[in-house]
């Protein structure tokens, strides 16, 4: 990729609860886009998506899609990024994929912008956009691991539906209306009720018990920490919330570790806000946190059962945060490194 | 007490949301009650009970109310139990109290029958019931202690707006369906909406940056497993859900411990039900423990971060064994324990 003015995007899975943002923060962003072009699969051709004020029709997604392209932003599922990230590079595109496909690849990196951007590197293919939930934990983790290098983590997630794309929004709708209504529910895209209900399961199960989704947690962590020796132990729960996922986070640390400290570091940290009042009833909830680009962080206290510990909560935009900003970050942080 | 055919029994709360099904199980059980006596604040007065088929009017409670009765089951509140739970007593009356007023006083029994019927001694006055979220976690951690000590427990909860009464249950319900047509949402029982959203916020908080409830689980698991040395770092969260708690726990144990030796062992202890196959997606759940007595356990796995952790998920009914069932169950232990 070559140094211009601007640059012509497109954007993979266009329709989706992931893509649509990834368009509106290119927006919002002032992003420098020469021209926007929006694929999805062949059943969503014939939608629009507004851009600056300006309605751009979805095309279909197609091996020769990426004839001019500089960057292709990649959300729609992990087979379709196997499939068309390395097409996209090899028409000269980078591919900044939010998908699982890439991720643990040796040669990808897999970025956080305000964790490891040098990771970045300086020749740009297939780029990895981490998963929702390890992108909102390491923000957090990041300035605690360089001042207290950290030894153990154990999180229990709080993750809400919109993970799981527009249908999954549909479902908790439909359900939660029949069950206040007195109707039977019907199941779609979880195996059971996920309205008034918490299901300790997110993506497949594999043979030692976790789910995809908990190994992602702990394998990208260590990924973009860039330190093999974190150990993380992680539980990862659907719960019946529209936006934002929430993380109970439990750090060992090396160095003993206070609170205060704590509070003040992650205060001055890049893309945190610290919302911590408990006397005026004031953590970080979902609700809160959805459309906000920052993770936020709270109800920050001690570990009482060790010095070298702490406890946290974390909450953030699991659409914007924990894929379509970050992967639009990446983008930025490309554009800064791009040789003249 | 004196040993009987059939005891007085009270219910003081009777209308609440564990009252009720104090009567429910005291029925379902078939425990030998020679009159049932159902008491509670001044403003239920005049609504009845169904008890065996027989409408049992709602009387006030007042300081009178416990002539001649042999148990009085309390869930009233922590105020009402400081208040009316010595003065049953002095009446002759053993009370057994599922408030927090009393948990804690070392003469005080704290007892979940499965886990620590001694503690319940000869001598009986105040009988306190432990809080829902430590009654489950208890019942599971107790065959574990037993056979590979327990160190340090990190638990997350996912607790149900049942266990703040009937008001939340509303709540929760109202707000439900103001936010699916689109209408703003009235806050009474929580300072934030609770539909479609989590809190990690349960009681008040305290100096530590805890809440009650998250030193509840610390301090009452030790009285309960006999054990000071037992280590608990607890997030306490009150999530969308109606009826039931789950819970997130990682245990760190002396000796070295393995899920399927965990699996056999809970399968076989008093008071569990094991559900745990992930191939088939079977998992506990909030919504299918609802109106079961057995703490359910599920999908117990080895952490993967050292040889003596292991991290598994906890549902149970708030209302029932986290509650009613358990006080019920100390009745029926009691009566069994009274000398002929």
């Amino acid at each position: 990729m070559v140094k211009k003015d601007k640059y012509k995007i497109a954007v993979v899975g266009a329709t989706g609860a992931v893509g649509r943002r990834m368009v509106s923060i290119l927006e919002e962003r002032n992003f420098p886009v020469a021209c926007l072009t929006a694929l999805a699969s062949a059943r969503s051709v014939g939608r629009t998506l507004s851009f600056r004020g300006q309605d751009i029709a979805v095309g279909e997604l197609k091996e020769d899609s990426f004839k001019g392209i500089d960057i292709a932003l990649f959300s729609a599922g992990a087979s379709v990024s196997r499939q068309y990230a390395p097409i996209a590079v090899k028409s000269g595109c980078v591919a900044i994929d939010n998908s699982s496909a890439w991720r643990m690849k040796k040669e990808v990196p897999l970025v956080v912008p305000e964790v490891n951007p040098s990771s970045l590197g300086k020749i740009w293919g297939i780029i990895a956009n981490p998963n929702c939930s390890t992108i909102q934990m390491v923000v957090a983790l990041k300035p605690i691991h360089d001042k207290y290098r950290i030894r153990r983590v154990v999180v229990s997630t709080y993750q809400s539906v919109s993970g799981s794309g527009y249908k999954a929004i549909e479902e908790l709708e439909q359900q939660s209306r029949d069950i206040l209504e007195g109707k039977p529910v019907q199941k779609n895209v979880y195996p059971h009720q996920i309205a008034f209900n918490c299901l300790p399961h997110i993506d497949e199960f594999l043979e030692n018990g976790y789910t995809k989704e908990e190994m992602k947690m702990v394998n990208e962590t260590r990924k973009i920490l860039g330190d093999e020796m974190i150990e993380i132990s992680p539980t990862t729960v659907r719960v019946p919330v529209f936006y934002s996922h929430s993380e109970a986070i439990n750090v060992e640390t090396e160095l003993p570790i206070k609170a205060n400290e704590v509070k003040d570091l992650l205060s001055s940290s890049l893309g945190i806000s610290v919302v911590d009042n408990p006397n005026k009833n004031e953590y970080p909830q979902a609700i809160k946190a959805c459309g906000k680009k920052d993770v936020v962080v709270g109800r920050i206290r001690e570990d009482l059962t060790r010095a070298n510990a702490i406890n946290f909560w974390v909450v953030s935009d699991n659409l914007l945060k924990g894929a379509a900003y970050n992967a639009v970050q990446i983008a930025e942080l490309l554009l800064k490194q791009v040789s003249p």
